[in-house]
């Protein structure tokens, strides 16, 4: 019998009719003789609720001691998700117990509302476990090295499930969520997306950094370090259903080569409109030139995306990059008094009403021409490309917000995504 | 300067507004230059909420492990609080932190949903303390030896507050409330009712074991086994009244023998409509009777209050007590099922509409005729009296509810309590 990791999100923990559904559907793979453990997200509505509270009551600029109050609030939505889980499970007569993250432990550094897990102790989950219980855990925190309470930031249950799968060594993590699996793209933007059966965790990782909302991209790290077979599924089929077909539905990502002659060049086409372009125009080329611009950044906790540098000329170059639309004020505020004085840039420039769109697949390593047949479809349908960057299975072009929708259903009909299986 | 602790109810924390008022006065007394720790509720209706959740989830029959889950519900109510108001105070340029009690620690027994607190750490505390920093604590919960929340059951937050005081030997424990201190009898029954500026520990530990809802009884418990100055004031004055009028305000609670002559002889009437009554008729008086009814009851953590048992005839007594109402059903099946049979007493009898009304003051240790005079009272007025129990300090008698109001009324007028000073 195996050991299975089962993450819930907030929908599916949204009210007490739908716990009880999740309780039914966790107890159906428990009495069929697997070691559960659950990760379930706060109801949906929680955390905003809660973060709402905290904000009506923030200083105006936040500092470490802020945040780790943030957390210390927003952390109490899966406290309270995972005791009503537990009491639902209970009440389908299934044992089961539930730990908030400190509890675990679950160690992570001290970036609050950003914590990074460090490690998980297993051993009081394992005593749970052999002693037949169902062990339901907190997602979205863990406890620092001081004992305060951090939080991972949003989506951050499916990185908790993931992990909590790779140190137990869990035989599959299973994330039910309100879509059905990994689609070819969005199919509120292409009717014709199709849901891929199996997909490479190389290109999960694309597709989520892009902007898949399905599965957080730290979720899909974990999992392709810890070689956690992670599967993506829909919490709203009948929580009856029978636990064979169950166990094949969803999209499983997964760590082999694909060696089907078939494979599809293309698996998907990613897109995100979170995203705002910032650059520095007229920047003297010199060494280290990259780490003064975006060393700041970091260091303020900023994630940037796409980074572009082009050749210079007469000594002086452009340096782009995006970052999420959340930091982009931020962003912007720093480079203004901080960076823009030191490097001698000429001016700056941002723009919040970009996207970033992307084709993604394992089968462009060895396609050619596959970048060349995307500029093409976005120059016939008269979409202008602001920033290209690419990498070994994926080729991305940031573009006017307007175009996207456009840009998406032209990609996805090129590259034959209605079509054929995988 | 001193060391003071406040604690804030759930009215006073019901509402972001109500919170940045909270923080107002805290900060006013932190820049009076005091050490403060506070300890706030749950924003009002939150348990409520919670526990609502839980219940529509919980099993049928409540276990130890449906009692943890709940623990582990119900306290998040207190850890939005803490960083809430935490961030209502940086956000007034007051330094502050929270702590969940699992962070002091605040250690407690395992007992769920009732826990006792064994042990305050005061260390971190202590610690922020010395930093500046105001420290916020949850009340109402802690730890076990297990690493498991616990909850102190309801009003928990007046003895966390006082068990912390007592731990970090404050100066005074300030307890604010929607009332602006101890009355004679509720103001709501006999509006004479008048505000004691000061009340001794005794008769506040009878008031509050009687159902004067001021103060939790085990908080009383506590200032008075750790002798921690305990004041109830109002939580409704505007936050900027000068601190030397505040902290004046209320009731004080004492330790001090009052040596006025004026003493009055009764300070208060107290009443408890919480309550119910059981008997057991005809049972043969023999030694470890009064065990075998009661030792079964008490290890299904029921608190029994009134215990009455007469003189038998022909080898057979009564035997009767009375318990909360919350646990009359739980008690009655107990007795019925397990006590009954053993004891051989020939019937039970329960009755879940009585009232109990009580006199208090340490004055009726040196005048006689007290309790007489009661009796007398409400014989006037036709009341029956069903039980009578008496202690040093307080006569109590239960009667029929529908008489409480009558009751109180006639009492607070034959002694007194409308007019003169204390």
């Amino acid at each position: 019998m195996a050991l299975i990791v089962h993450k819930y999100g907030g929908t599916s923990m949204g009210s007490t009719d739908r716990i009880r559904e999740v309780a039914r559907r966790v107890a159906k793979w428990s009495r069929a003789g697997h070691r559960m453990i659950v990760v379930p997200s706060a109801m949906s509505g929680e955390t905003n609720r809660l973060l709402a509270l905290a904000k009506e009551l923030a200083p105006a600029s936040s500092t470490p001691q802020t945040e780790r109050e943030r957390d210390m609030i927003a952390a109490t939505g899966e406290q309270v998700s995972v005791g009503l889980l537990a009491l639902a499970l209970q009440a389908e007569g299934v044992p089961a117990v539930s730990y908030a993250g400190w509890q675990v432990p679950i160690r992570t550094d001290s970036a609050y509302t950003k914590a990074r897990i460090e490690s998980i102790d297993d051993t009081k989950v394992r005593a749970d476990l052999d002693d037949g219980r169902v062990v339901i855990i907190t997602g979205f925190q863990g406890i620092d090295a001081q004992g305060n309470i951090t939080t991972l930031g949003r989506g951050g249950s499916d990185t908790s499930a993931v992990a909590v799968a790779a140190a137990m060594n869990a035989d599959e993590c299973l994330i039910f969520t309100d879509v059905d699996g990994v689609y070819t793209t969005d199919p509120r933007i292409v009717p014709e997306a199709r849901r891929l059966h199996t997909v490479s965790f190389e290109e999960m990782l694309e597709m989520a950094s892009l902007g898949s909302k399905v599965l957080q991209i730290r979720a899909v790290e974990f999992a392709g370090k810890y070689r956690v077979p992670l599967r993506v599924l829909s919490s709203f089929t009948p929580a009856d259903i029978p636990i064979d077909e169950e166990a094949c539905s969803g999209t499983l990502i997964t760590f082999e080569e694909k060696l089907n002659m078939e494979q599809a060049v293309v698996s998907g086409i990613a897109f995100n409109r979170d995203e705002a372009k910032i650059s520095l125009i007229g920047v003297p080329d010199r060494p280290g030139i990259a780490f003064q611009i975006l060393g700041p950044v970091a260091d303020a906790n900023i994630d940037v995306d796409v980074i572009i540098q082009n050749i210079s000329h007469e000594g002086k170059t452009d340096f782009s990059f995006t970052v999420h639309l959340n930091d982009y004020a931020k962003a912007m505020e720093l480079l203004r008094s901080k960076v823009l004085p030191l490097t001698g840039a000429e001016r700056m420039a941002g723009d919040d009403k970009i996207c970033k769109v992307s084709i993604v697949g394992i089968g462009m390593r060895s396609h050619v021409g596959v970048a060349s047949k995307m500029f093409r479809t976005l120059s016939e349908e008269g979409i202008n490309i602001q920033m290209i960057s690419t990498s070994e299975i994926k080729t991305s072009v940031v573009i006017d917000e307007k175009y996207m929708e456009l840009a998406v259903r032209a990609l996805h009909k090129a590259f034959d995504l209605e079509q054929g299986l995988i």
